[in-house]
């Protein structure tokens, strides 16, 4: 794209606006908009909720833009989408979203988000993608792309640490900084480096003492200097705390307006001398860059109702996860005896969570009504809606009806789930489990019907250790978006074949998860005491057992590995590695398999997680049809975050490359040696006699002034040896008798550090 | 003790003495002594190791005080006397050890460590000895309390948050509040405030970020300022890092000498003004009190060894744990056919740790001669070895030595543990297994011999998951000191009746444990990331099965609980509970029953652990007697540290009280009400809507603020409200159409939190 005369003039608008004016622009100018100037010709853009739909504000809605919005397609939320493992399907959505927002005049959408599954609690987790950074920043990656190619912008969000809802607005997630740059910021990181997101919205919470809005090593160190961003940052509405200090830190625009009070902030803050004009200038810079972007996109009449809807089914087939299917009891055949379908769900599904990223959809598609246009005239469709979804307690007589319903049936098809009231933005889930009267439900039914097919409905993982051996069959649906239903009823009876593969754990119970007793904090203060153990990291680390592992999803067709060859085309300190195998469909059936490669560090000087998610690979293949897979293994997947160094290293030494259908269902191994990055710690009077020895002139000097003396015999004695070789020499220097003194030391670091 | 003529006084030195001979008392002379000054009628008095036994280094040894010591009663090293759960044995044990420092002319005993055990793999476990700051903190007062009724002093360490060796010198311990005041603090304190210790020992490490030698908050905020403390601070050897700055944290004593280098510091930060001459006269104070209480000790020709001998013995039969005795196979009745005693140890008995503990013992038993003289003529008695102790592989001729005194015989006791190497003052364990050849001659003998009894020496837990469905009983004996091996032979053969209960959890697997992943930590910093939750708070709170719970050990008797009275004394925010109960002796033979007594918490506003052990009793019973216990809860039984009040609250609700004979086997239970102490946090700006309507008056004012505006109808919206009103209403005032502004709502929050 071009300059026109039409766009804005960046350098001469700083040049001719006055503080004032300045100051102004970096505030919202109501709920949705940007501060626009008509006699400078800026206009005013929007930014608006998403972002697996548009919720933009109809006409006359409330300020505060939680009611009513525009109908627009509802995609899957994250939580369904991230089990696609497939950032080409991403991208496709995120061109349908850019082209409803394109149709709606929206210059802005605001998502996706990237954080973490820190816990299975939070109640926001439906709207992330998983547990893992390099899957949630490679799907992240391919809608932001999806969406911007479509000259629309997109807000990755919310950066960051903001793993929990409860006190979201206030609470300070300590974490380390290892843990932040490899669990909490690479799924950032890839998308503002590979997909260069418009703009990227800081978090309400503060992130090791200091609120993320006004967080300089987060919105300018990591961000701009580290990543190169060069887009905008946007406040969450009403993450700022104190505009000055804001801007000082990189948050560019505040959202939404407030009033004046954030101007006023920013001119006193510069005529006190502690805001620099700098800052405000290029705040001020990234608003009119964004405006700028905005003017590039292409209006719309209006976008493809149903193509888009097609999309949407598309998705929630991929987004489904097989997670059970004893005795191949699904798919259903079209042909035989009545199948009971049973459950509220089915009639009256749950496709969304619910808070700012509730969309009002285009229309909604029913598993029941889909099954009920499938079978007609062919099986005898039994229906009974079994509970009340926001009822405490179990309502007898629909218990009743439906086991009257499943008795006899040949199938029950029993779609349970998480209530909307269970999972919001805004607070968090208080259990894992489904409720109550759902369970005793699946326990009426199957006490009168063997063959029960639970479908689930939920936003975040719920356990199933408790009732799952009632169920022959379990299709983990997570939120399916409008087309959820249908997509549904698809792969139940075949016509879709499961291919969705787990993106987080669903842990044997609440009680194994990483975060207990760190969540949700207490005191304003939430510690992220497992550090890089999430997810699965956890569940591997302390060897628990799970009910499905991360990556784990069944097809209705089989896959085998073979072929295995490990390719180390750059062996230094910033390798690459190239995985080959061969994927074959040894079924019957066309099926897609999700490859999975783990990398694995056991001989590291720090702590490394078990394995980690290093590439994948989504494959397509017709039955008796064999594909090679190649998945190329960059610097990232062999190094960590040195504390010590600062920077991301690749340390020498053994990895190995696990090959897997899931974390634990490694199909083949393989390992390599790399010589990765020299590391030779410099001395200091700290070291200790052992850090010396190790360093080859600063182990000669010691081993010639300890010779023939009484702490030379201590130090390199059998017995006691070890113990004194771990003291810092300093110590030693002023112990009775000591053969050298603090000086000699600093000396003899130093020239062994300057010769090495 | 009244002053005499002889004694210091410590008034009139401060005003006599230089600065320059005050910074010289501040250091020790030797490895050994501080500083005297003839002259001034000040002696030099020597401190030495402990604490289970003295370690005073020989005339004519190393400075570096590592080697040969005069001979001296071995006790149990902390981690067998802790199962005792017997403070008064721990005072008897300690009387012994105060004679045995009068007889050797030694001031100060250095010990007991009271630090926690955080992870099973810190070496110096064995020196520690538990992991509930309530267990180690009563045995410590018995023990110091015995020590110095014999005006020796004890120097109470390692203070604080010393729970690894790798490191230790230079590594970070990276703990919250609220844990160091829960967790690694209270054993620390409740010595302190009960035994007065005459000097406490900074530990090498950091404390967040601050060497403990240089810790004001530690040293001199928490420990004189909230504790009361008025004897000295003593450095461990070699501690000291920067003397000026250690002086104003309030570390008194240097040790061991500095050769000059800590004089010169502390001279020159007087003369730049960065030291006060205060700080310096109040540790030099401290180090005259410490002499001047030295001054009162009795001196003594010699002590009695034998008697110190049978006290070793009986420390050593409390110290034992009976973990496992199926059938009732122990005890070995006297008659009966051969008897195999099978393992180095039963010869060679491990019974202490190594380092700067260890012992020259004025005698060793084994357990293979007290076995050989009891059974003499009695029963065949057949001995093999079976491994050597440090040998890296199995001797296949020891085994199958092994093998045929095992085949045939009526019962194999087999004697395994951990070799002398494993466990040391200096480095960590690096896995928590036996070593595999004696797993090895395990699995051979048990091939042969069912009735196999594995008696273990070990400093710290190991596994037993994996083999210890091969032994019918096991007796872990830990490390009992040089009467071990009798005291174990009359456990076996029932001349004595086990009593011992765990200090510490037996894992199922190492990585059950709540430190995987955040010990020792890396690059200098160790995160105490599981918080309050190590030993048994952390296995309850993941609900984890365990080999041996804490508070777990059999007897060859049993025990009946009944009777259980809960008696509030007092209801108020300092409450008094009384928990009444009636224990009998159920079986045939007499023993003792550990009592214990954990309190709950459900309701708190905080995160508590599931149960914490508050209150225990010891209670010897003949057969078919029956005896009242009493155990009275202070304060803390129910209080936690608010991070937000800086102080131990009691919450008021309900509390569950649990009686059991382990944290896993609970006996009786039940619920009181406490009324705690009034909470009613202030209100700010920065309180969310949920605040204020908790609040009367400030809810008061928001409904009349909010009534008939677009935002209370969306703040107290049924879909939308709840996120509404977690939101801090000074975000909202800034937010379009907001009913009140930031200074409206200062002043309501200023007038409500003045009303309530």
């Amino acid at each position: 794209m071009t300059d026109t005369t039409s766009r804005l003039d960046v350098t001469r608008l700083l040049a001719e606006l006055s503080l004032e004016e300045k100051a102004a622009l970096l505030d919202g100018s109501d709920f949705w908009h940007t501060q626009g100037d008509e006699s400078r010709g800026i206009p005013a853009i929007m930014l608006t909720d998403g972002p697996h739909g548009l919720r933009k504000q109809a006409e006359g809605a409330d300020h505060l833009g939680l009611n009513a919005s525009v109908p627009a397609t509802c995609f899957p939320p994250a939580a369904g989408l991230a089990s696609s493992w497939d950032p080409a399907l991403m991208q496709r959505v995120g061109a349908a979203l850019g082209d409803e927002c394109r149709a709606a005049d929206v210059a802005v959408l605001l998502g996706p988000g990237v954080n973490m599954k820190r816990s299975p609690l939070c109640g926001r987790n439906f709207e992330y993608f998983s547990e893992d950074p390099l899957l949630a920043g490679s799907l992240a990656t391919g809608l932001v792309t999806g969406i911007q190619n479509k000259q629309v912008g997109t807000s990755l969000k919310h950066f960051a640490a903001n793993n929990q809802e409860t006190d979201r607005m206030t609470i300070d997630a300590q974490v380390d900084e290892r843990t932040l740059r490899e669990i909490y910021l690479p799924a950032f990181e890839k998308v503002v480096t590979e997909a260069q997101p418009w703009t990227v919205m800081c978090s309400y919470n503060k992130v090791n003492g200091v609120y993320a809005s006004e967080n300089h090593w987060l919105l300018t160190e990591v961000l701009r200097e580290d990543w190169g961003y060069d887009g905008l940052v946007v406040s969450d509405w009403g993450a700022v705390n104190e505009r000055d200090k804001a801007v000082a830190a990189g948050l560019d625009l505040e959202m939404p307006s407030s009033a004046g009070v954030g101007q006023r902030r920013i001119l006193d803050a510069v005529a006190a001398g502690t805001l620099s004009e700098e800052s405000v200038d290029a705040a001020v810079a990234n608003v009119l860059g964004l405006v700028a972007k905005s003017q590039s996109r292409e209006p719309l009449e209006a976008f493809d109702v149903d193509a888009h809807h097609a999309l949407a089914q598309e998705a929630a087939l991929e987004s489904a996860v097989l997670l059970k299917n004893d005795g191949g009891i699904l798919p259903i055949a079209t042909q035989g005896g009545a199948v009971a379908v049973i459950g509220e769900f089915a009639r009256t599904p749950r496709f969304q969570g619910a808070g700012s990223s509730q969309v009002n959809p285009t229309r909604v598609d029913s598993a029941l009504d889909a099954l009920e246009i499938a079978l007609l005239g062919k099986r005898e469709l039994r229906f009974a809606p079994g509970f009340e979804i926001e009822a405490d307690a179990a309502d007898e007589a629909l218990v009743a009806e439906a086991v009257e319903a499943a008795r006899g049936a040949d199938v029950a098809l029993l779609f349970l789930g998480l209530p909307p009231s269970y999972e919001s933005e805004g607070y968090d889930r208080e259990h894992m489990e489904l409720p109550a009267q759902q369970l005793a439900l699946l326990e009426a039914v199957a006490a009168v019907n063997e063959n029960v097919v639970v479908v689930l409905s939920n936003g975040s993982a719920v356990t199933v250790s408790g009732w799952q051996h009632r169920a022959t069959a379990i299709l983990e649906g997570w939120l399916l978006g409008q087309a959820g239903g249908s997509a549904t009823a698809a792969l139940l009876l075949g016509d879709a074949n499961p291919s969705g593969k787990l993106a987080e754990t669903i842990p044997v119970r609440f009680e194994d998860n990483p975060a207990v007793g760190n969540f949700p904090g207490e005191n304003g203060v939430v510690r992220y005491g497992e550090g890089l153990l999430i997810g699965y990291r956890w569940y591997d680390a302390h060897a628990l057992p799970v009910s499905y592992p991360f990556g784990h999803g069944l097809s209705y067709t089989s896959f085998a590995y073979s072929d295995l060859a490990v390719e180390v085309l750059d062996d230094g300190a910033s390798p690459r590695v190239r995985v080959g195998l061969t994927v074959t469909n040894t079924g019957r059936v066309a099926g897609a398999e999700i490859v999975q490669v783990y990398v694995t560090d056991a001989e590291a000087s720090v702590y490394r997680p078990e394995q980690e998610l290093r590439g994948f690979a989504r494959v397509q293949l017709e039955p008796g049809q064999s594909q090679a897979v190649a998945v190329e293994l960059d610097a990232r997947a062999f190094a960590f975050w040195s504390t010590a160094a600062h920077a991301w290293v690749v340390e020498g030494g053994r990895f190995g490359i696990r090959v897997g259908a899931s974390s634990r269902d490694i199909r083949l191994t393989d390992t390599i040696t790399l010589t990765g990055a020299e590391i030779t710690p410099p001395l200091s009077v700290d070291s200790t006699a052992e850090q010396f020895l190790a360093h080859p002139q600063g182990g000669a000097w010691l081993r010639e002034t300890l010779a023939e003396t009484e702490m030379g015999a201590m130090l390199f004695d059998e017995t006691h040896g070890r113990m004194m070789r771990a003291i810092p020499l300093v110590r030693l220097s002023r112990f009775p008798g000591a053969p050298f003194d603090e000086a000699a030391l600093a000396e003899a670091a130093a020239q062994s550090s300057a010769q090495a």
